[in-house]
């Protein structure tokens, strides 16, 4: 079969690979019908993530068609078709029972990482059960790779986490794919501003399409007062980092109310500096996380009925034989105004 | 009236002031009965905290009489037997709607911070219906002392935002007062181990005593290797921070386990690393607050059921003719071994 | 100044009677610029309500100009456009300081119940800092009127209470003017299908153009076994009860799904059946509550952003001197299509 | 195998049944060491409970060791020491996603009602990986037996759901086995007062000992009167139904104060009467809960680390070979004073 393979620091390439095999009684193999690029993957080319190792098949996000299964799957069929989470979960473990599947002992984020991905013409999906998700029928499939991935991490890291309400005011730093994601998701909770925060006009563009109720660009470096005066000097309710390096993380710091939350999605790659000598009394809370995925059911019937339409997000649409270019595509987004793309096995 | 007195940085002194009068209908004035000495006291004395000018009686905590009322208060007479909040609260600002009376519009930590404090024979408590406790006939009084500001504060920043539950594994990094606070209010949840962190073997002694099911001596440096030892490599589920130093609050980050909580007592002076490069997955919060003292009335219940035994705190008494003995003795308390001083007015 | 008077049974009429004054330092008199009429009101006219005793003024909603204020009162000053809640809460009782203004034990519902009410020139406002709302210049204060009972009532007892979620399906038994509001207000929460139920097919024309996504005509006595269907056997996450009678409350409990919320706002004037041998192991919750309009900051914020428009709810209008011909109208809703009416002083 | 089978109403007998077998690939066989009986196995004696049919070998609690396991077991391994749980949970339907095992869709509670359960030597348990829990080495299984339901049950339904919280007051309504065990696991929380209410002296006598702050002997029909007037007339916090009578849950809506919680554990065979004329408007919260056993690891920590001591439960011990006497003996409780019987098989 096909597959996208990480070949070393800054390379990768499209090659033959054998079809994956059945290797543990609750696994399913799936053909892929739909996939996509992530942001991790580009991180993983530029050889940040030393989990991965050359001659890995990279993907973490995708939709297909279950292809076979071991005999301790009870929930799929040969035939059924699935949504694959990027996460993968046993469902015993003392994580996966309070639904943090993020850590699943034997699981969690394996897939296109130590264990072969999704950009391929087939993938094994260890502890089935637990990690597809069906399909109804007339659904559309495209629209449901977001739910891989971007929409629970947005969703879970981000609004969750920080505790959008209905009326309150949310920053959101970043306006790339998960930004956009978590500005798409956190309207499900009505809060009354959305002020999105980026340093590329095109993309804050984006965000009002998709409902900021103001963007700062944040190239002056000053990005924190304009937050400041648009919240009457209070500051924002939940202030969510999309990026993942220090001046957005530092940013939120400033820019969080008494008594409101930071919730980091961004990966970060270095610390960053916490300014408990201003933030020590003003009853805040911050939180990371990395996605359980465990929002899926919740996700997929918003979608059903209409409440987030994830195909705003895809911009690009290639074949499985075209995804070198869809990688540069992707990666070259500040010129191709990428968001998402679709890769079609 | 005797009262004393902050004169600057590192100078007190017990003075002669006029009794306080009523500036506010909502004002009310109290005779202290018994007050104490905090951490925070100290803090003003080294000049750390500019809020507090010279001149300024210090103290916010203590029992006492009501002397007189403003003709807006409609809680308390003359004669009542009251407790002090260390925190004021007019009750009707948006902080004060949702109990978050730290950071009160008009009210807030001020006593002996930027307005007169309790370290004297009378008190002039602004907010009174909101910032007065009525104590019930035959309390004990002294105990109720340790409600003004320390059981509050250790309760609300370290045991309620640290999420302790029944069974869970918590540290306190810091063996002071605060800690100790920490260490028995704590207990109310039933935790199945309370770890304490210090660099003094007599303040590990009394956690023991208090609690405490392992002690760590961090002198070595090697505390967060205990720790985790001590877990199976785990960490805690609530990491309480009771000192206020960068490397007490990264250690609580080096102990968290995956999904637990970090809580912030400390009073902090400057920023620490927060070290997001391993932290961003592990599903944590970390938490700040400056007490509310919404709890006192939960803490008074408990302590009349006698689920908890503040006394326990109370190491040394003094009249407040020899409050500049108390200082001492608090302020020496590796040597002294104290932990609370009573004064009495 | 003119005055809705109710009389005794089945009797009001329009009155002349003093301007109010102040009692108490906490007080403000209002000028009542527009007030409406409550379902309450007709309850009371009927003979329900013995707290509420003849020769009363009716009325707990509106908005209005501060005429005058007592000496205790804080936030507001002669000139101040108010919205008034229909609970007063003094910010100091033990319910106040929890948020459960509605069992203020100087306070809670009592205007137009057992102290005059807001159907008038002027109205005696007690506890004036916690029962009235600043309305910012330039806001629709006749959509603010809404924020005095039927909107907080619908949101706090209906949808806060039955923890509408993202995804969720719910049900509203009742499309009266509450059942409307909680209509409006779920969608806050992106529920997924909100179905609901009445006797009335015009209402459920209404409940269609507001944001159902189904409605089910019970008149054939056969709700339970539709509901049933639309979910797949499954029955609904939330049921929430509009109406205050047996057979609405009993349907709540046939369409409760595993798990679910039964949230009732219905004023009930007797028992009703409690099905605990086919619900003590479905692990539901009933909740019930008298509003406390703890919500009403951010409700106004939900206004001022456009989440929610309150003016749906408006279908007609009067002046003071017509109020009778509003009962009128308002009372015979089955005819005149009313839902809330509005009253101009 | 020896085997305690219901044959019909009133009818059990111990009998020869073959040894069970492993049927799915996710089922494993336990030898059990020590079981017990529940309340609910005389109900199903009484032909209370039709799913239940003739022929069952009855009992749903115990821990034993594994004698062998299906291919898809992966957590146990033959010579395991066990705790069965009562519930069996799949993990991978929408209800044990979320940790309602009791709901599982193909599991739930089926041991020793529609499945043959744990009073033999051996017993398969389906869901085998979820279903059971380790034993660490050294623990006192006799204990651990009354994590299998009575521990769970008490703590889930009337503790977690009741949300008992430190220094408030509550009342448990029935003290036999399930109220005692609520009484003793309520203490994880410290509440202030623990009023529990039973008609037999001698079972009120054990409250005491377990740690109830005040006992009301219900005789009189006037066990409302007495708890109002313990409470001040307020009532309580938190009232647990452990009977499941209409009288006692309707004892509980007398005894709730307003802002209460009504957590139901007990099994209810007939409707009651829910006074909503007189609690709409009190903002209480009912529940009602079938166990999930989803605490059952948080139990396990409180019973190590010596916060609860489960044998206090344990009042009579007797051999599989005598279990009719067994049966007679918690049959006849108000007579041998029985709590709970350990049968060693």
């Amino acid at each position: 079969m096909k597959a996208l393979v990480y070949v070393g620091t800054s390379k990768k390439s499209l090659e033959e690979r054998p079809k994956p095999a059945i290797t543990a009684p609750t696994d399913a193999i799936v053909r892929i019908t739909k996939t996509t690029i992530c942001g991790t993957d580009l991180h993983i080319l530029k050889g940040d993530l030393p989990s991965c190792r050359p001659g890995r098949i990279l993907g973490h996000e995708g939709v297909g068609i279950v292809d076979s299964v071991g005999p301790a799957v009870t929930v799929f069929k040969p035939g059924d078709h699935v949504l694959i989470s990027c996460v993968s979960a046993c469902g015993t473990c003392v994580y996966c029972r309070k639904q943090m599947y993020s850590h699943c002992t034997t699981g969690g984020w394996i897939l296109g990482n130590t264990i072969d991905g999704t950009q391929a013409e087939f993938v094994r999906i260890p502890h089935a059960d637990l990690s597809l998700y069906a399909i109804p029928e007339g659904a559309d499939e495209e629209a449901l790779v977001m739910l891989s991935d971007i929409l629970p991490t947005s969703f879970e890291c981000g609004v969750l986490n920080g505790k959008v309400q209905p009326g309150n005011t949310v920053a959101i730093v970043g306006s790339g794919p998960i930004g956009l994601a978590a500005l798409l998701t956190a309207q499900f909770y009505s809060p009354a501003e959305i002020i999105v925060i980026d340093l590329d006009d095109n993309r804050l563009d984006v965000a009002k399409r998709f409902g900021a109720t103001a963007t700062v660009n944040s190239t002056d470096g000053r990005a924190a007062e304009a937050v400041l005066k648009m919240t009457g000097g209070r500051g924002v309710d939940t202030a969510i980092e999309a990026v993942g390096i220090p001046a957005t993380f530092e940013l939120c710091e400033k820019i969080v109310t008494a008594g409101g939350n930071i919730a980091n999605i961004g990966v970060h790659g270095k610390k960053v500096d916490l300014h408990l000598e201003s933030l020590w009394d003003r009853n805040i809370s911050i939180t990371t996380r990395l996605v359980d995925t465990a929002t899926i059911p919740m996700l997929f019937k918003t979608v059903a009925s209409h409440k987030i339409d994830p195909k705003k997000l895809i911009t690009h649409r290639f074949k499985l034989d075209q995804i070198m270019d869809a990688y540069e595509t992707f990666g070259n987004a500040a010129n191709t105004k990428a968001l998402k793309v679709i890769i079609e096995a």
